[in-house]
């Protein structure tokens, strides 16, 4: 049997990093060794939340101890605390480091701080982070010590229009993206319009104007394509836990036949990412870190549709970071991720 | 006091009846007669639906003698249903129709037959009915006979893009729509995809290359715009019970301001068609005949995004039925429609 | 037409408080002219909430020059805060005051501490208030100028045992309550468990060794059946929006037949209380102010169950406040409430 | 390593037969080999439900020739489906039996008719199965051959009342049941009560005089306590998917203190029974094989409440399934159960 891994986590008590908490305690070569909690620190995982079976501490911080003894240090904090914190402790630190925020993601200064509203505090190793999407970029995983995990928009949205980059098939200039994302998105902010007698019963579009995630989409489609492609971008708020549906909406141009032997041609080797002949469906994916993927050609309109589902806390965040840490250090990918879904 | 109109009702227990039924009852100048129901037959609707308060009992059929006491018929009857039912008892009726189905809202019988799979049975008369749009089509509606009341979607399409048809501002040809349903929107059919177990925390797209309502939305544009436009259309279900939500997405060619201005120079006078500040929420508008509507710039993108909140059963369905019937027989058109929303 | 009563209320942008105030715009005799909110002063209800039809604007505070043209003030006011309001105001307002908070329902100033915490700072006029229970009360309403509206809980348990107290079919000592309310009797407090990603899916028990309302209801159990009689109530919270489901257990000691008949001699008159031959479902009556109840003998095991559903927004609270108006100022007890429910 | 025990599962497309699936596609010593489905027959599980990751077919029976390879197997099955078919195929097999369903848990054939409305087919082999609540039976488990798994509502109820039975605490004799389940208590049966638009936003309880799970807690109450006590029990529907609540009122006898450790006592070496200080939530235990108890005197009435939250489709049908089959066979009791719960 192989040696553990002995992982510690930043921001540990959020949903992104409860989940994360959840994978890593039934990973077969990962050994959870420290989380950290402000709110909660100094109380037991499993007393906080009872649905986790462990008896593992929060402390309040990571700090220098504990990271010697750390071979991967994931980082679930909220925006600009993982720059912060990494500023801290970087030094001293010679792990691998996930970030599952979004501090590193943006990978030119000027563009963060456009997107994110914030000078970036470590602009210098903003190169060194590489874009953890594993069905695109899995060669420069392998081996990566500096990880910057995909938002949860973005993934869904690269992993639908990746294939059809360099198809010749569509106009990606015309893309339109108009996603839908269950609450755990949102994570435990609590305010009135994350309150139950809010949601229950609605739905809505919010940031109509651009969303953070738009800075993300366009660098790895540019990195892609080597083109400089705007995505137009409406999230949506869905009134249930977890998932994100996007519709991805492109002019078409030469399709003739063959939409599933192109997905297939890119992910037909990917554990994680299917294409499905049916319209998939949240439930489809709830509790996997899985991608569901169908494209389907409106010829009346002249329009690919494509439709992509994923569970917004497994392959949009938690799952998908722990995914990039079998990769980096030569695991199988699917380790610690053999999930099975909530629903059938 | 104003006269009181004598009403029929066929097909009254379902969740459009039912809604038309409620509204009707609470209509000042409506004189509830006749409701019809195959299945509750001979059964107080108030006994099957006890959140309804009326004692007045479904018959199988509104037959020829109920039809001569009759002012206004409407037909709330399954796709196919109407058309065949008029046929039987057109004859021998007088007084106005108000279709809340589908059959009479394509006025061209192959158009018909092409999107609803069927040789319309009675052509000679699709001319004759007004598609029953009031913030469009109020000069028309007011003294029709027969009125085809607008499906639910294209209710929601339409309110949302008709300011911009002749605005300049926008590049039509490119209209995509992406519009999200809540579940009663199917009705009530008792069919697997519509169980709890399958829709609770779930939501996905379908008829991804096509849905009925297509052909009514581009009916109506070409007849306000007088050029044929294709319509991106694409629906999607909501785990909630009422409410459409639709996103359209179009090419902004000369936006510099003015969205609000012209929004309300076409809806300003209108009641029940408001523009928004803010983007609307299903919950603003369940449980009332408004149509809420705003209007957002992506620069980035060169999009305009238009979106547009409705309750469908309300302004989707019943609720713009009541609205038609009032203006066509010149009653205020808020009569029986002053709803207050069920969420605050 | 019968003159217009002038109408205040004071807490009007909570649940309860919109509530009454779209009853109140629908309400044939009565003219709304004064709400207050701290939170939203200076705004107009219908801005701050699109689903109310109007353009009245919240002040702060109702004061003496408004109340000097009020006929009928609401308080929904937190708990404490009617009676610190009404000592302020009371000594020159010479109309009615409906209570519809909880701070004048009991009578006794020592029980009242007992049950909310404070020390009552007007014990001197806790005599003068009726306890608006209608279909109990109903005579002591009629001329009332001092109403204290039943908690949710309290009138969904007062309806269901009403009946039984002097029946003989039960040993009353023995009760047992069971209840389940919709999110909105928290109303709308920004805490941790009434977020979305909290109560979505979930479902507990609350207050489980006593919860403020069964002072309430033993105090006015005692009240008709002139003996004290303990209450073992439990409140459970539902992942719904709105509706109260009570299951109430008693030892059955004689029942032969006739519950029907016996729910019916008390309620058969009453047009708001209703007895079902089916379990009633909160569907029944959410949106009205419906009391629905059944009554079953549970023979092998010696219970009479008793199934009570109401909506506590509406029969809980804003429409029985209605009611009480009604009743308080010789109106038809169903006007303004002549509701059609939201479900069918 | 142990050597892998082959496993058949009759009528594997249901709610709980596909939950067991996935338990056992992830338990190290269990080789899930054949799964039957009428419905699906020929069809990969994976392909008709996306959330299971397996590519194994399912065959329309388990006959003779699967059993012969077959070491356990567990029966899905509707009522009275399970007796028809094992009195079929039981002469060929000399493997482990688990019915999962509700043949064989009544051991009085008399009884069974009682509650099942029928004859049983196998009478002279009920006195064989043991009934399957392990924190309770395990030393009879242990070994057996013949095992019938709980029922939901019976698995919640025995746990929470066995601490209580011999305590001297209560009066055994005063049992009240009020259960509240999710949908998936109910299978996917497609019927008018199940579907989302009728059980959104609604709650009811449902066999009020009497429900077939009765029979079977009466049965192992007097199996414990040797004294029969009649339990008055009534289920009621919650609109979420998966979860139990059980709250238990029992009049209170002597009760000082130590319910905890009471509780404590007969649990506390039970991994998968735990108690809990706070009234615990369905959330807590959903996705898991746990069961969280917490019991409460409210002195006032002298009645015990106690709660109790468990997943129905794990503890309360295919977790426990599992649980059995790992003691019978002598495994750890966990093997295949290290569950994380799906919320946080």
């Amino acid at each position: 049997m192989k040696k553990k891994i002995n992982i510690a986590i930043a921001g540990a008590s959020g949903l992104t990093g409860t989940e994360l908490v959840k994978l890593l305690l039934g990973h077969p070569y990962a050994q959870l060794e420290h989380i950290s909690s402000r709110t909660y620190k100094g109380q037991e995982i499993g007393a906080v939340y009872p649905g986790i079976e462990s008896r593992l501490a929060f402390t309040e911080r990571i700090g220098p101890s504990q990271l010697k003894q750390t071979d991967v240090l994931f980082l679930c904090l909220p925006p600009h605390d993982s720059m912060h914190y990494l500023k801290e402790v970087l030094a001293g630190y010679g792990g691998m480091v996930i970030d599952v925020g979004s501090d590193f993601r943006i990978r030119d200064p000027e563009e963060y701080q456009k997107w994110y509203g914030a000078k970036h505090l470590l602009p210098e190793i903003l190169d060194r982070f590489v874009y953890g999407l594993p069905e695109i970029n899995s060669q420069r995983i392998k081996g990566a010590k500096y990880i910057a995990n995909p938002g949860c928009y973005p993934t869904s949205v690269l992993l639908g229009v990746y294939p059809l980059l360099d198809s010749g098939l569509v106009d990606i200039d015309s893309l339109m993206v108009d996603s839908k994302s269950g609450v755990s998105g949102a994570g435990r902010k609590c305010k009135d319009p994350y309150l139950f007698i809010h949601l229950n019963e609605n739905f809505y579009a919010y940031s109509p104007e651009g969303h953070r995630h738009i800075g993300e989409m366009e660098q790895e489609i540019e990195s892609i394509y080597k083109k400089r492609v705007v995505v137009s971008f409406t999230p949506h708020l869905l009134p249930l836990s977890r998932g994100i549906f996007s519709t991805i909406y492109v002019k078409a141009k030469n399709i003739d036949a063959g939409l599933q032997a192109l997905y297939e041609k890119y992910y037909g080797q990917c554990f994680f990412v299917n294409y499905s002949r049916a319209v998939p469906q949240i439930r489809d994916v709830a509790g996997t870190n899985h991608c569901l993927i169908c494209a389907r050609h409106d010829r009346r309109a002249g329009v690919l549709k494509v439709f992509v589902a994923i569970d917004n806390l497994v392959k949009g965040a938690a799952g998908q970071a722990v995914q990039n840490m079998n990769i980096a250090l030569g695991f199988a990918e699917q380790e610690g991720l053999k999930l099975q879904g909530i629903h059938t």
